[in-house]
C-alpha cells in the first residue's frame, strides 16, 4: 500500500509521520530540530529516522513521496524562504535536499497553507471547494481554498491575513508596520492586550498577578473560564478586529466555511462566539447564512503532518495544483 | 470561423458585439435596454438584433455561443440575481432564456469578473496568472484571477471589493453597513467627499460653483488638470484608501498585477499615481516590487463585451472554469 511521510518542521521540534491515504497516521515520532548542525546532516538524520519508522510498521507499505510543511515553506519554489532561528541559508531548496535524500517525489507547502488542505481532506472542509483556515498561535496563519485549489499567489506568498492591516495607526508589528492583525489577533496578541490594561481593572482581575513573563494566552483562557471579566473582554476584543477582517475577506472570496486552528483555537466557545457574532455584525447581508465559522476538530499536533501527507496525495493524483514541486 | 457574441447587459443600454478567438470585435451595436417591456419580449428583439449582425459580417462565420455580463450576473448559477433597475424577477434565469432563445451555449458573468478575464485575454493580464481587476464606476467591482482561473467564491459572489470595509464607523453605504471601500472610492465617492469638504476651502475651489447636481467626477479631474488644489486632495484621498484595501487584498491574494479600469480609471495618472504611493506605503516589505499597478488601455466601452466573450471562450476550450454555466 502507497503511503507518504508528512513532516512539521518547528523551530524546535520536527515531527514527522507516516500517512495514507485515508489520511491514517500509521507511525508518528519527532526529533529536535537542532539549530547548531548543518541542514545537510540534519535532513541525513531526518531521512534516517524515516526509514526507521518504515520498518516499524511492518511489510506491505511503498513510500511514495515526501512532504514538509514548514512556517516560510514556499510550494511554488520548494524553498524555505527564510527559517529565523535556524542557522540555515535563506531560500533553502528543502525539496531538492529532500529528493536527493529520499529519491522520491518531494512537496513543500507552508504550515498554514498544509493546515487548509488537511481541513479540506481529513477535517471539516471535507467535500466543501471554498474554505479559509486560519491558525492561532504565536503568529496568524492562513490558508485559501478557491474551487477547491490552493491560493498560492505569483510568488507563493498568499494567505498573509496575519499582516492585513486591521487598525489604523494600531499596534506596532514585527514587520516595521502598524496595526497588522497578528498584534491583535494570536496568543502574542492578546497578552499585549492584556498588558496595555488599565493597572486599576488588571488589579482586579485572576491576571493581574502575573507578571509579563508567565502571562500566557492559555492563562487568560483560564481566567475566561472563571469568569474573569478582563480575560471575556479580551476575548471580546480580539474576535472584534478578528471578525471585521474575515468579513472583508469574505466579501472578496466568499467561502462557505471558516475554521480556526491552531493552540489558540483551543480556547473554544470563548473565541468562536464573539467571533461568530462579529463576523456576523460587519457582513455583508449578501452573505449572511452561508458561511459557517467552526473550530478544528483535529488533533493540533498532527494537522500539520497531515495536511504536508495531503499535499503529497494531490500531487501523486496529479491534481490541477499546477503550482507543486 | 467560429465567433461569439458578447452582451453587455447595462441598465441604459445593451451592447452586444461579435468577438472572434484573438479578441477582434468583427461587428457592434447597441439597443435601449427598456425596462417597461417584459424579460421574454426584450430577450427576443436582442436574438434578432444578433442575427442581423451575423448576416452583416457576411459568410463563413459560425456562432458558437452567446455570453453575457451583467452588473449582479451569477456565472455560477447562469442568472441574474438582482437587476434593481429593471422590472425583472429576482435571479432571472438568464443562462436558459438564451439558451432556448439561441440553442447555443450560454456563458453568464458580473461585469467586473468579466473585466478581469478580457484584461486575462486581450488586455494588459496577457500572460498574467494571478491579477486582480478593479472596475471604478458609480460603484466598485472586483474581478480576482487567482492561478489563471477566476475566484468565484461559493455561491459566485467573490470580488466585491466595493462592500469590504475600508474605514471604521466611515460613510453610510447603501448596504446599510458603514464605511465600504465604494463610499470613497468610486465617482459618486468622490463627489461626496468634495461635498463634505469644508466651505470656505470649497469656495477657493474651482468646484466650488457647481451645484450637487451638476458636480460629478468628470468635473472633478478637469479640476485637478487644472491643478486644483481640493481637486487634487480629493484624488490623494480616495488614492488612501484605495491603496490601503490593495494593499490588504495582496496580503490575501499575491498577485503581480492590478488593473484599474472603468469610468473613473480615466482620470489617469491623478488616481494612479498616488494609488502606487499608498499602495507601496501600506505593502508588506516581501511583495516590494512584485506587484504592478495599471490603468487599463482597452477601449471602456467594449471591455465588457470583450470580457464576455473571453468566458464563452473559456467555456468553448473546456479550460479548468469549471463554474462557468
Amino acid at each position: 500500500m502507497d503511503i507518504v511521510a508528512g513532516i512539521d518542521l518547528g523551530g524546535t521540534d520536527t515531527k514527522f509521520g507516516l500517512v495514507n491515504k485515508k489520511g491514517d497516521l500509521l507511525a508518528y515520532h519527532s526529533i529536535p530540530t537542532d539549530p547548531n548542525i548543518g541542514y545537510q546532516p540534519f535532513f541525513e538524520l531526518l531521512g534516517r529516522e524515516i526509514e526507521q519508522l518504515m520498518l516499524s510498521i511492518g511489510d506491505g507499505y511503498h513510500l511514495a513521496g515526501v512532504s514538509v510543511g514548514a512556517p516560510s515553506g514556499n510550494q511554488k519554489n520548494g524553498t524555505i524562504d527564510s527559517a529565523s532561528n535556524l542557522k540555515w541559508p535563506e531560500k533553502l531548496p528543502i525539496a531538492d535536499i529532500l529528493n536527493s535524500i529520499f529519491g522520491l517525489p518531494v512537496s513543500v507547502s507552508n504550515d498554514a497553507n498544509a493546515a487548509a488542505l488537511g481541513e479540506m481532506y481529513y477535517g471539516l472542509g471535507k467535500g466543501v471547494k471554498d474554505l479559509i483556515c486560519i491558525t492561532l498561535g504565536t503568529g496568524l496563519g492562513c490558508g485559501i481554498i478557491s474551487n477547491g485549489s490552493l491560493i498560492t499567489g505569483s510568488n507563493g506568498h498568499a494567505g498573509e491575513m496575519g499582516h492585513v492591516i486591521a487598525v489604523e495607526n494600531g499596534r506596532q508589528c514585527t514587520c516595521g508596520r502598524l496595526g497588522c492583525l497578528e498584534t491583535y489577533v494570536s496568543a502574542t496578541g492578546m497578552v499585549r492586550s492584556v498588558l496595555e490594561t488599565d493597572p486599576d481593572i488588571l488589579q482586579r482581575s485572576l491576571l493581574g498577578n502575573l507578571n509579563r513573563k508567565s502571562l500566557t494566552s492559555k492563562k487568560i483562557t483560564s481566567a475566561a473560564m472563571e469568569g474573569d471579566e478582563l480575560a471575556l473582554e479580551v476575548f471580546d476584543a480580539t474576535a472584534k478586529v478578528l471578525g471585521k477582517t474575515l468579513a472583508n475577506s469574505v466579501a472578496l472570496l466568499n467561502p462557505n466555511l471558516i475554521i480556526l486552528t491552531g493552540g489558540l483555537a483551543r480556547a473554544g466557545k470563548y473565541l468562536l462566539e464573539p467571533t461568530k457574532r462579529y463576523v456576523n455584525h460587519y457582513l455583508l447581508d449578501m452573505y449572511k447564512g452561508s458561511v459557517e465559522i467552526k473550530t478544528s476538530e483535529m488533533n493540533n499536533k498532527k494537522t500539520a503532518i497531515l495536511g504536508a501527507a495531503a499535499f503529497m496525495w494531490l500531487k501523486l493524483e496529479n491534481v490541477s495544483q499546477t503550482t507543486f514541486q
